[in-house]
């Protein structure tokens, strides 16, 4: 079968040539669908984060993948059931973190991640998977459920940040999303679609006309252009937020954060930058943080409970704004314009099969 | 009656008499017993914090207090109750912070607080207060009640961090207190006695003998040097963290914090530095808080919820650890001695009435 594949000391997506896998005992073997590409693909092709299987020397590439089962093998499954797969998976037998299902809080070392670091992903034509870590979605998702997983990421994220806020009464108004990639416009439909916000705001660096700032104030959001208001400044020139969601992997944005924040708020942080040395008023923003009650919380990964509820945020999207979030998708033959990357692309993925296809 | 006050321009406490309060509708009239000395005090002397009532030449100082209902005035507390005032107080008839009960959570602007800002404190013989604002204690906390204010603090500060994690199974075996001040020590005690840590740890800077390292130590604590071992070192050097409470005020502590948690740990900032800049590695920082899910939350004053907390905490301390812990009571004739601080000073009070006398 064919599969996208990074080589070891290579720095693209090629298509190599793999056998198709046999599904062991509790693993379900899922004929692929799409698998979307996102920020992390392209770390993980640059070398910059991530690591391949060992003895290998290719990663599958792909953590964002819906499939329908073609051979449940004894599983829970049903063959043609829908899923979706999650991403972590136990590196040696396993540990209490996947026990309790809880991969996401498992630290470094304690994980591999299917198509990241350690595993190979979900890009080819079949994959194999333990049943526990498949999610069955409604045959409807067969075209959109590659997005289940990064709605799945902004899920726990919130999650986290709202746990954070849950031993006094917080009822929040007003939310910014830092960044607008393809998980800030995900983020910014569910806190309007499952959150209620009644004010929304999204932090960019484009000039119009641009889709990403169509899709913003089509879901009714507030453009705010970081050339012209830094997060810093945010506050001041629109107003303090009850809740931040940093999407950028741009530090100064974590930290700036403290001051966009409204008394109470809280930042969650998503975005995974390398080392960068900085100056900030280090004893103003803790002080912010103390006189305020704000808080900060970082999040990673997402587990299966964070899989089922994106499934149901997903499916409350309006049907424009994924078609306009979804601007390429491409068959295999095809599948390098799926890591293309300009000012018109939001999501793109690759097509590997339809759900109406037998093969 | 005599009061303790800090007059406009000057940066010392003195004596200054006033007229006896008169309890309004809903008031106690309160015979004050003793009021604690901490470092938000002297920092309300030297001017670095807090604010005169309106129209006022004075503050009355003092924040931590306890006292003895002398005219119960149609409230809900009989004449000799033993009560502790909390320290907020509405500004202008009251807000929405106050109406539920979460005052702490009130932001600047919306609060005065009794002894720092906006409104005379409880180093006078006399007070009154809203009975809103009296939490009832044991008549046996007749001497160390002034100590519940100090721990309600803690019990906050616990309690949102706690929150934040409670999204997911977390289960903190260790844990390190930033400060060695009354407040740090009074936290381990409470995290020793309430929340069972397996292994806790005590940053300060001092040399032995020390007063507050024979304190720590006999709570079971290990002694952080922090001239030897900075926060950033402190997981490498002792172990991670899976909770750090910083008690120091000191801003290169809140960042360093991260370094010094374990992943899925939470830091709970309580300091209140002024402005500081310095470098730090921001995307380090940032992508450790991230991979790791880490969180910070920060912390300001209390409610009565807490002080309820704080008065069942205080009870189960030991009577070693409180002798220990307060080095000197003070009468009002020398009360200046209870506003010293040297190496051998850990907690002091003011004494105004004793339980027993009758006026």
């Amino acid at each position: 079968m064919r599969a996208i594949a990074v080589k070891k000391g290579e720095r693209r997506p090629v298509l190599v040539d793999k056998p198709r896998p046999d599904p062991s005992a509790g693993q379900a073997l899922v004929r692929t669908l799409r698998v979307g590409v996102d920020g992390t693909d392209h770390e993980v092709i640059s070398g910059g984060h991530g690591g391949f299987p060992e003895g290998e020397d290719h990663l599958v590439l792909g953590h964002e993948a819906v499939g329908v089962v073609e051979d449940p093998n004894g599983t829970r499954f049903e063959a043609g059931d829908v899923v979706v797969p999650t991403v972590r998976r136990p590196p040696n037998g396993g540990n209490e973190y996947f026990e309790r299902g809880e991969p996401d809080m498992a630290p470094e070392g304690m994980y591999h991640e299917r198509g990241i670091v350690g595993d190979h992903g979900f890009m080819a034509e079949y994959f194999v998977s333990h049943e526990d870590y498949l999610v069955k979605v409604p045959e409807a998702m067969a075209d959109l459920g590659f997005l289940v997983e990064p709605v799945s990421i902004a899920e726990k994220a919130v999650e986290l940040a709202y746990a954070s806020r849950s031993s006094f009464t917080w009822e929040p108004e007003s939310a910014i999303v830092l960044g607008n990639g393809s998980l800030g416009l995900l983020t910014l439909a569910l806190l309007r679609d499952k959150l209620d916000y009644e004010r929304l705001y999204c932090l960019g660096r484009r000039d119009r006309p641009d889709p990403t700032i169509d899709v913003m104030e089509e879901l009714g959001a507030t453009y705010v252009d970081s050339r012209q208001t830094p997060v810093s400044a945010v506050a001041d020139e629109f107003e303090p937020m009850d809740f931040v969601f940093e999407a950028t992997g741009y530090a100064k944005h974590a930290f700036e954060s403290i001051y966009a924040l409204a008394p109470n708020g809280v930042a969650a942080l998503l975005g995974v930058p390398g080392s960068w040395e900085f100056e900030v008023d280090g004893g103003e923003i803790h002080r912010e943080i103390v006189l305020h009650n704000k808080s900060v919380v970082g999040s990673v990964n997402s587990h299966v409970k964070h899989f089922e509820s994106a499934v149901d945020t997903l499916a409350e999207f309006p049907e424009w704004f994924t078609d306009a979030l979804v601007t390429g998708v491409y068959d295999l033959d095809e599948f390098a314009a799926a890591f293309e990357d300009d000012d018109t692309t939001i999501k793109t993925a690759v097509q590997f099969s339809t759900y109406e296809e037998r093969r």
